[in-house]
């Protein structure tokens, strides 16, 4: 991996980046090592592991991660990569276990990753310094996040900050009602780049511009007033964090919440307008808001009134991504009784599909050795601040 | 692509590309952009858009060109990449439009690759320098050839050259009747190859073999005078002009032409000898003669007294060759009426079949460690004029 | 093929070989161009070809290799790559043929591999430069290896040293009752290595640890005793041979011979215990042993009193390995007199079934950014020498 990215390829602030970074199989090594590897990954959710011993995958590029929740209740990320030989351990995407046993030779690691006996291992052999590789995990709200950096990201004060934000959301009490993964024949940067502006929305979201007003930022600040009015009287904060690309602490480290209006008549993202499930956490009513949580460049996540949407863009291969998109709810709502799952995925449903369409074009062009990257418009400064991020961590 | 081509990689005039030629992926994409993109490509024919506003594309290894006629009756070239983030503006294969619009952003571009608008770029935003790159584009006789090339091979003089000896079979009066590709996973070079040469006429091409008699030199010889003489009765210049490989004005600006006889009893290229469809322009009747036109080493045509195939040898990855050939008839056959489609594409169909399986052999043989290059035969030389253009490219 | 492996990317003895031996293109080239091409590689037995003109290809990696009985009767191997421009020369798996006749430009060569004629090729052509290129082979009773060396490991004192421990099974006289081939998306290497060691026995093969005792060292010491005895009634030798790793006269002239006891109440590898075919040579009884045959780390045979089980790992890609194993029994046996044939592979077929899964994770965990190489048990020492006549190969 001797890439000298020093000069980045050519790389000027205001433009999209070089070809190379969509091309070039040792930047896309490197993406793997020094970013992913780096950052925080929101890889779930607590309701998916209520009990000891539940646990599951998370699997990006040639990484698995299992998390697990331990005898004692606690959380645990641990790599999913035998001491030994390098088998995976667990070779499930989800369960309930007491022991990780490798499938191979047969070493087993219990939940907090500490390996158990060594068979055959000579009487030098001590176990204790051969566990499962942990990984960083980081609870918010009940959202887990995870990095297999040895120094992650500084989040924590940025997430402290959030807190109060949140909390009316009772995020913590959620439960997941739809996962959906939409594999896409591109990079996973034009992927989170295309989650970053909203400069494509008119033109290539007719659904989701007809409810949202991120599409034209002169609709937001019309309707941000009497936006703001309603949330109060609902119980939600107005505040806003922008904490992220130049502003933010530290690379990876970027912190953004921000609620902005739906168009009239849209109480939430559906394709009514009305809402498709009960109300989240205490919220008193519908705001006609939507909230813009971002935690680094790779989680993002959307909170409707009565419900949250998750994005992911996981790096499969060079020009291989999964979108992956993930609905949750009231963690007591019932399916049926209490929302519709074709009507509560709807919108977001035919937003991916749009979006896997258009990424799968601009990479198809980006390709091309003619390719010169041009200059971002103003409503695409979040590529700008993704940008920052990434390359600072390229260049470390 | 810090390759360093000086020595060759061993490279013998007379004899076969090294391996690397053949295998190395650093060496494709230096085809792509050093030996593709600063060629000459035959793409298409004028009668695919005789209307304001049609269009069409071609693409070859990770390039995308729209070639389109403008409102004012012209024909233009431009790259198929969006000036801002690098999508494929155009997506369907082909059709009629006022406006390419990028199906991204939708950053909207004319006919003549002019941009209109720039929505939010800012008040600083010139869209006059942002317009589609353009391709160099000539058209021969109705035949349409673009060049990515800042500065393309100078083909003009050796086009005026044919035009006379074209001129009686009115090329620009042709259409399409049948088109077809082959996929064989083999380089694009061995694919070019094997249409340089006709050693292998004999024993791979039993059909076409048993009419045409490029296969024996000594069979061309002994009835090309009486060809001559039924050439010129109905009314063909008898002319060669041969001016490739040492002899082309320059790397890429290869010129040739060259009628040929058939054999007794085969007015063209078809299964039983007889005409398969309308006389081509001026002619007065069947000489039973074939003319290979040669534009650069990439562009084959081959005209018969009643219809013309070309054929194209499109890389789409290292190992991966899309053999295309067009069928053309004469501007006013109707089929079913004029031409039986199975009748007129059976010889180039059922040679093609061959071409694929004795490719594929030879990739699968020179993906050997211990391949070594043997010498080329005397009826090989067409490949020595193709390996010398190819190499005064690529050592730019 | 510049890779300075100098450093061994930071392998240590006695550890898992680092990642990049698992994941790195350039490596894997190394593999076949300075191991596998360097190596003898078993191929196959006499009985697939027993008169003149008969042939079988055996294909590794990009290379292909024909093993032909010629007129005379001996067996020889040519390289299967056209000495003119490279296109596999013979393109059938087996045969029996007078001439290879090139399916190219049919240049034609006899089974001694000597072209014959060379049509087109000038005064000044010597056919006899351009043979094909032969490759080295020994016979070993009836096995036949071949090496594309120019000069390969030296195996013959070994193979002399083997011959009175193999007399008794006569192993020139049997026949190939299956061949099964179970791919697996895994680097050769971690196949070779799962058949070198036994710790992995007990855990992955249920039905194989209930019969073979190499999963406990200390099973093999308490029951050797008696199948000594049992092997000198029914006339075997119970001489081992073990030069291997570092005690080889030479990198990749490892000799192995080694009988081992099976668990009572079983004659030979199968379901039940009992017998599946009839005895080999001159035996007179079961002796409830199985033997380990190696030559070289690439070939390994299991020799049972009834029948011989022979295991290849053979390369088609950098993560892409097929797993071979034939099944061999008495040259005179027939099938559904003598022999089942699922009762015979119904052990190997699941223990391979077994092998590719557990081999299969094995990969996907070491393709881990962090995946570390981890200690070898002392059960795995076959893993320690097989590294160490591979990296010396890659070194030299």
């Amino acid at each position: 991996m001797a890439k000298d990215m020093s000069d980045l390829g050519g790389y000027r602030e205001g433009f999209a980046l070089p070809r190379a970074f969509y091309t070039d199989p040792a930047i896309y090594e490197r993406d793997i090592t020094c970013y992913w590897n780096q950052s925080w990954i929101w890889v779930g959710h607590i309701s998916q592991i209520p009990n000891p011993g539940d646990y599951f995958l998370f699997d990006y590029g040639p990484e698995s991660i299992i998390i697990v929740r331990t005898q004692s209740g606690e959380v645990r990320a641990h790599l999913n990569v035998c001491r030994h030989r390098g088998s995976r351990v667990c070779t499930q995407g989800e369960g309930n276990t007491r022991l990780f046993v490798c499938p191979y030779h047969a070493w087993s690691f219990d939940l907090e990753g500490s390996l158990r006996g060594g068979r055959a291992m000579g009487p030098d052999f001590d176990p204790g310094e051969w566990g499962l590789f942990p990984a960083h995990l980081r609870i918010f709200e009940g959202l887990i996040f995870i990095s297999t950096a040895e120094t992650p990201p500084p989040i924590d004060a940025g997430l402290e900050q959030l807190k109060p934000l949140a909390a009316p959301f009772d995020l913590s009490n959620l439960k997941v009602a739809h996962e959906a993964s939409y594999p896409v024949p591109a990079n996973w940067k034009l992927a989170v780049e295309n989650y970053m502006e909203c400069y494509h929305c008119a033109p290539s979201h007719k659904e989701y511009a007809r409810s949202h007003t991120l599409k034209d930022p002169r609709d937001v600040t019309a309707l941000d007033p009497a936006l703001k009015e309603r949330s109060r009287a609902i119980g939600l904060s107005t505040e806003t964090v922008q904490a992220g690309g130049a502003t933010a602490v530290a690379p990876g480290a970027d912190i953004y919440w921000r609620r902005y209006p739906l168009f009239e008549g849209y109480d939430t993202g559906s394709q009514t307008g009305k809402g498709v499930a009960p109300l989240l956490g205490t919220l008193t009513g519908y705001d006609g808001g939507a909230t813009d949580l971002g935690v680094g460049a790779l989680n993002n996540l959307l909170i409707y009134a009565d419900h949250v949407v998750g994005y992911r863009f996981v790096p499969r291969g060079l020009q291989e991504t999964d979108i992956q998109v993930v609905w949750y709810v009231r963690g007591n709502a019932v399916e049926g009784r209490d929302y519709d799952r074709e009507a509560l995925t709807w919108l977001w449903h035919v937003t991916s599909l749009d979006d896997e369409r258009i990424i799968r074009h601009n990479q198809a062009g980006v390709n091309s050795h003619h390719f010169q990257p041009g200059p971002l418009s103003e409503m695409e400064w979040g590529i700008d601040g993704f940008y920052r991020g990434y390359l600072a961590f390229l260049q470390r």
